[in-house]
């Protein structure tokens, strides 16, 4: 595929919105053209399972059929949207993508081995991974004093034991894929941590046009 | 488990639905307890995901998002209510199982290697299998002539090619659980149909108290 891939990770009340909203400026005060899609959610399919795995209240599942609605949410994204993207050469930003779910119900819920969470995801989604994973790294304790007066999902109601193995699951994914990943220390100012995606981002852009020469 | 799990399995319009009716009655006028399922759906969550497959008209989606809703709705209705019916040691009779994944999303939309549904469903079911799948088998052509005057959802408006490709999976299913199928010429008699699950239900409930005692 022509274009790059770009996934933003992190625990909740990592400030994952507030720097995609200044990465989406800056694209556009230069002019690049930029693709921004959220999961679970995207598509019209997207939007009703992400209602069913986050808002309704009603609706209590199992964790295995969390991971697969996730997994459906974010197919369908894939097929419908970043992949006509990246093949018409665009630049795709991801409000998460399949680390989360290795971190979420792999390693949190523990539905599933990490390993078995992370090829399961590959399985549908042709195998193509992130040209740029970009992890916003926060103690769990430090987010939920930041989340106090905020209102709440299913998932960001979920207590701190939770939240510590969503973050050992991002630490696993680290450690095994160091050349995806940027690990950006999110209790930085918001104007420093955005310094340090678009300088990632730029490096990026400029690795793929020069092997594109 | 203790419990007897049937699975009925058929393509459109085979009369699938007046052979449960009558098997829900024959076990009422013996006073047998057995537990009736439907998927998709069955739960809440379930109930939900069936409207986004199958009777939602503004949301189309692809064969491999399919897969992982009726995986989804399946792995939600075996948690929630078949395993533990079937550890109460119950009888339960399910409407559709994962060999309709097989002949649908693998065989007929081609999403994915009949084997591999195979395995991927079973990852999620705890591997367990059901002791008697009964096949109504007709041939799509003659399915098409009883589905004139129906009301139809999204599976069942596919044209002839995609249900004979679903008859052919069901066919490859057969052909490899022997043991496990009754397969039934589902152009005779309502009641002949009838007769012959009842056999079958028979004998599986004979052999299950031999191997018990």
């Amino acid at each position: 595929m022509k274009g790059i891939f770009i996934t933003f990770e992190g625990g909740e009340a990592c400030g994952k919105t507030t720097q995609l909203k200044l990465l989406q400026q800056y694209f556009k005060e230069k002019g690049t053209d930029a693709l921004f899609v959220r999961e679970p959610g995207g598509t019209a399919l997207g939007e009703s399972v992400r209602h069913l795995l986050l808002t309704n209240e009603d609706i209590q599942m199992c964790g295995k059929t969390e991971l697969l609605l996730f997994m459906a949410s974010r197919t369908e994204l894939y097929e419908k949207t970043i992949k006509p993207a990246l093949d018409a050469g665009r630049i795709v930003v991801a409000d998460r993508y399949y680390d989360s779910t290795v971190a979420y119900q792999g390693s949190a819920r523990g539905v599933m081995d990490m390993e078995d969470v992370l090829s399961l995801n590959l399985k549908f989604l042709d195998g193509l991974k992130p040209d740029l994973t970009v992890y916003l790294k926060i103690a769990p304790k430090e987010a939920f004093l930041r989340k106090e007066n905020m209102p709440l999902d299913k998932m960001e109601r979920e207590g701190l034991t939770f939240h510590q193995k969503v973050a050992d699951g991002y630490d696993y994914m680290v450690q095994k894929h160091p050349d995806r990943f940027i690990v950006i220390d999110a209790t930085q100012s918001i104007e420093d941590i955005h310094k340090q995606i678009v300088t990632a981002v730029e490096k990026l852009a400029t690795k793929s046009q020069e092997s594109e020469n």
